[in-house]
């Protein structure tokens, strides 16, 4: 395994992203259900939102030009046709010198183009208005197809469905929704020291961790997380349940095996089950490093150490991406996006050149500004992630944070 | 309605924080489905995690005082009493100068009180090995206890559980959590114009787009949403449905009526309910301006204005904080961290003094910064929320921002 060097994060990124060949299988849901997932085409608008010139103010709906010049001293005079009702449309064609009473929302009559605030008006019998400001065309109206244009593309594919792209295809009036599976992502933890949460412990035995936290990390990403059980360190067992999950996931998750002699059982079965196999064993991060990253039969296979708080680092780092975007940022373009809060550290930290260091931070607000505290402990202790509300990254360029400096946290 | 004034974010969250009364109901959950609930009491540890001393490293374990003064010149010579197994414990007690080989996760014999490092040992012959460098007690090692303590408070009542607290349950061998049951939120869109998105348009229609985007918020935020349909600008109807969600939701969203006609219907009706009812009519936000909060039976009503952006920005700042958390920070202690990202502005933004300001950005990396874009538009457009990646705030001390200061980003 020495044959490895260690790779930064965007090269490990870079070697699993040339290998793997995710699987693209979609299906179609309500609307309703459709938050959360990602729409697997691009969806066009079929037909204009608004349908139709809208008022954006109670006031009066006119021809612009017949108030050019009004003020208050000289006030446009029109005749007031009629008022337009919600949800309605009026009838035949609005004359020259005439205005309509619109609410706010109401559909313009044919032949309008703005309307007049109410508050720019005066009412001077029940069939007269007197227009004291002129408005401009276009004014305090949407226009038929302002907001969403017949034919454009409103969800691009891959899109993640928010809440708000769920009002797009709302006004839309599109109300079933292709969109991509989730992944299938099994999980394996490995130990002969690692019992069931609901075992009863024998001395030198510990309760599975990993399993618990990588299945929430893999459902708050949007896939879909199948607990595939403890393995001994055994070679044949392991190789056994890594084959019966190939067969059945879109990539496969495997934590533990701290010491060496577990480490060399994973790395040995993940590279006995075909190419391209293991791509990096070793990553340039703290904590984290001793990660494997695999690709078989195109499906990603990560050996993730078994330490709680370094899985949960190399999840967010190799895995969160691509099981909530199907793809890597890989340039780094995206990168500070991973991590987009800025808080102010509130401790010396060092860390070695050449290595980036992701430090557990409890964020507060305190004079005005976000501090991070940071959450000591070692990298097996799962109660200092509970702690902590964002992981800070220190990078590698770095030789550590000063208190008082500025750092890029991600919120976990 | 011209008798309440208008209020800030914060007056209106304490106001309706002074006369709500949400409901506690919970229920006990298996602990892969606790994800995004929060626990509804303190939970302690049942026992210590872990179950005894653990190695963090291959080496050996040994008593520390054993190996005071050792060098690489002059090596503490100890007898190798055998080897601990994973998961597996060593009978009887160790005797002064004796070590045994240790994988990193394996029990420490009892008597031993630190780990040496492979890296710092000779192994000699069959039966003895040579130390070179002393250890501490206590060092490479996870004492009994160090990550949970036996008694200790593992979960406080109310925390959200993420992946991070799944993994101390499990830690901690708690395989079932009572868990709050999430708040049921009704969600009726008003006016006469507006339709659900399946029906075909007749003219002067336009599609429900806030009953889909807060069903998508309210589902987002961990509570249950339930949409209510759509009501005409009939103050009967609109009562008989308002009625009808009271007695089975625990918070209501009414949106639309942005005409001075359909609001009045919104406000008499919210008002007829019952005490205490409406608190506000107006905050000093935008968009959002012409929002109504009201408190009936204890639930908290509000009426947010009917542009789809508006109703998004308000929910934002009143309904998510009480849809996610069951209760607002109220101080502005905490209101940094729900606006947590900085970023740099892209373009000169005027806004009023006295009044805060919401603006659509798109996010972007750019020469190791982030950048904020303004999404320019009308709050009408829905469209503009899809293009946005945040809601950057202006304070209402400031009379705008410039191109190139920095701004607090809310992610949407």
């Amino acid at each position: 395994m020495e044959l490895f060097k260690a790779f930064t994060v965007f090269e490990a990124r870079r070697e699993i992203a040339r290998r793997m060949i995710l699987p693209r299988r979609t299906k179609t849901i309500p609307l309703t259900e459709a938050l959360g997932f990602r729409a697997s085409g691009g969806i066009k608008a079929p037909g204009d939102v608004p349908g139709f010139h809208r008022s954006t103010m109670d006031g009066y709906a006119v021809r612009a030009r017949d108030t050019f010049g009004a003020s208050e001293g000289m006030p446009a005079y029109l005749d007031l046709a009629g008022e337009v009702l919600m949800g309605q449309n009026v009838a035949g064609q609005v004359q020259t010198g005439q205005a309509w009473r619109i609410p706010t929302g109401g559909m313009l009559p044919a032949g309008c183009d703005a309307v007049v605030m109410v508050e720019h008006t005066e009412e001077l019998d029940a069939r007269t208005i007197g227009v004291t400001r002129p408005v401009a065309p276009g004014e305090h109206i949407v226009r038929r197809g302002e907001d969403i244009a017949d034919g454009e593309l409103i969800i691009p594919a891959g899109q993640l469905i928010r809440p708000q792209e769920l009002g797009v295809l709302a006004a839309a009036g599109i109300t079933m929704v292709e969109v991509e599976e989730p992944l299938r992502v099994a999980i394996i933890s490995t130990g002969d020291e690692v019992v069931d949460p609901a075992a009863t412990l024998a001395p030198g035995q510990v309760r599975d961790i990993n399993s618990y936290t990588l299945y929430g990390l893999v459902r708050r990403a949007g896939s879909v997380p199948a607990l595939a059980g403890i393995v001994g360190d055994d070679q044949v067992k392991l190789k056994e349940a890594m084959e019966r999950e190939l067969s059945r996931s879109d990539l496969i998750l495997l934590s533990g095996g701290s010491s060496v002699g577990a480490r060399d059982v994973s790395a040995r079965v993940i590279e006995s089950l075909g190419p391209p196999g293991i791509l990096f064993h070793g990553i340039s991060i703290k904590p984290g490093k001793p990660s494997i990253g695999a690709v078989v039969e195109g499906k990603p296979v990560f050996g993730l150490p078994g330490h709680p708080v370094s899985a949960m680092v190399v999840f967010a780092l190799l895995v969160e991406p691509l099981v909530s975007n199907g793809r890597y940022a890989l340039g780094g373009e995206e990168f500070l996006l991973e991590f987009p809060v800025t808080a102010r550290i509130t401790r010396n930290l060092a860390s070695a050149a050449g290595r980036e260091d992701f430090v557990r931070v409890a964020l507060r607000q305190s004079g005005g500004e976000l501090l991070a505290d940071p959450v000591l402990g070692k990298s097996g202790l799962i109660a200092t992630m509970s702690r902590a509300s964002g992981l800070a990254r220190i990078p590698s360029e770095a030789e550590g944070v000063e208190a008082g400096e500025l750092v890029r946290v991600k919120l976990i």
